[in-house]
């Protein structure tokens, strides 16, 4: 579901609307009434169709949109989010991953939600990736990256102010982003030899020390230490010559210092299909790589682009984990 | 001519020999017989032609490559730099300023030259730009811009190492350059009402101070001065939705906190044919925007595109001066 004031609805709606496209089976953990409603609103043909049990999803698919019912009409109007609604948000997301957890279904894809929002009801977590970690029972940090089909992300810094994301930035996060990426290249995106690619922290990723020494005291030694491990990890490379089209031939994943390193590329070159993939979590999670984008939620114009690359994405990598 | 061990040389024949594309004059100061046996070593067929005076080069440049000739041949071979060429690297740059300054030239090109060589032979400027700004008796600090056709992008502070750069960001710094690059885009790039966008500083624009303060205590109210004095800016902005097609329509320059966060969005859209622009300079000075290329000198396998689209844009914003 996400959060109901934003795009979540329409976004999952128009999803089934496109199933044509190659979109895998999939259910809402959500309101079957709201999500007829915003069908109704916008003359679309979509029969809503609740579900006891996910199991009976598959089968009913083709015919309708299946919904497991979060039990309560969330109160919030689009653009509105309501403070009475955190508990279905959270109970939405606790129902997505006892259901991964459990079997029931190969893979999360969550919509965006709204911190603010949460945080106004006494939610305590950073953000969505560290409150699924711990409702999987994971203690490890989970690791973001950013898919689309020209490139991939990896910022071992996310949500900090620039200052602090370099004060954090250690040889062992990197190693560990390298490690748990590695890792998953090879078993949910089925490349047999993944090559790394790790931006310096500086301009010219440093220039030998002349711009700064973290290039040389926390990255060169994370790439070295990789490399020691068996990761196929090059770098600190200049970060401003590492995206263009030529370069990216040469990786699989890039790893990036921190947020804007990683998000301005992968923004620049693919707005609206770009996923957002949690790493190192005991499932599957994708999201679309947007927010529950308030100033345009109820009107009908929102693209699925995003939230359909997330769920192509993530039934492609349940594919690799069962074969595997 | 530039780096007499870098690409320069070949990159300026080669800009000759593409002449039919649109490439205005221009003549090279440079040693005549070096780059004639350039042209030899590749096959390419150019007559250089040495002349006394710039103003001889527009009749002859058709026919020939102009070349005004530095008065020695450079000691250097390709990717190897030789300390004895740092004064006829420092007099090419110093003729091409006296040649734009008393009108002989619309503007200067510059090619990269190395400033790990000149320092060795005593150089002392932070670089090629701070050089200029001297010979030209400017005491206001450059600016730098970058351009290609998609985009243009200014980084209110360059080469500094990232956690130095956020120390050196001011409101005085941000405001100077948004004046500098307003006026520049009504004077050489013949854009009435220029638009500006301001990046913010910190992921998400720093998320109303959540996620640092530089954004509220420093971009902001440059971007109000900016305002306040008739300039249309808008910001402090998300860094990472920017740049992509549809945000790029809505400016037409950004202002960017550092060096990768301007260097990253031109580079990954264009990373042959951007070019560099120096604004607050008394004369039109472009520039490539690559470096001496060591690795692939004296191959004859560099490509001329960022040259040609340097002399192109400097051509372009010299008829725009002399029209108004």
């Amino acid at each position: 579901m996400g959060e109901p004031a934003g795009i979540g609805g329409e976004i999952a709606v128009q999803a089934w609307r496109r199933r044509g496209e190659g979109v895998p089976p999939f259910y809402a953990i959500d309101d079957p009434a709201r999500l007829a409603a915003l069908a109704r609103r916008f003359d679309w043909d979509v029969p809503v169709h609740p579900v006891k049990r996910p199991e009976e999803a598959l089968s009913l698919f083709a015919e309708a949109l299946p919904v497991v019912p979060i039990g309560a009409a969330p109160r919030a109007r689009p653009g509105q989010p309501d403070r009475a609604d955190a508990r279905l948000v959270l109970a939405a997301i606790e129902r997505a991953v006892a259901d991964a957890r459990d079997g029931r279904a190969a893979a999360v894809v969550t919509n965006p939600i709204s911190k603010d929002a949460l945080y106004r009801a006494g939610f305590r977590h950073p953000g969505h990736t560290e409150y699924l970690a711990e409702l999987a029972g994971s203690t490890a940090p989970a690791i973001m990256m950013l898919a689309c089909p020209e490139l991939r992300v990896v910022p071992v810094t996310i949500h900090h102010a620039l200052r602090e994301a370099i004060a954090l930035l250690s040889t062992q996060a990197i190693v560990y982003a390298g490690q748990v990426v590695d890792a998953a290249l090879r078993r949910d995106f089925g490349i047999a030899s993944p090559r790394l690619a790790v931006a310096g922290l500086n301009p010219h990723a440093g220039e030998g020390g002349a711009l700064g020494r973290e290039d040389l005291d926390i990255v060169a030694p994370a790439v070295a230490e990789l490399r020691a491990a068996g990761v196929n990890a090059r770098g600190p490379l200049a970060a401003d010559t590492m995206f263009h089209e030529r370069a990216r031939r040469g990786y699989d994943a890039a790893l990036c210092m921190y947020h804007d390193q990683a998000l301005i590329p992968i923004k620049t070159i693919d707005f609206d299909g770009g996923v957002n993939v949690t790493l190192g979590l005991p499932f599957i999670r994708t999201s679309p790589d947007h927010g529950t984008a308030f100033d345009i939620a109820g009107r009908g114009v929102a693209r699925a682009d995003s939230l359909i690359a997330a769920l192509r994405l993530a039934a492609a990598m349940a594919a690799r984990r069962a074969r595997s």
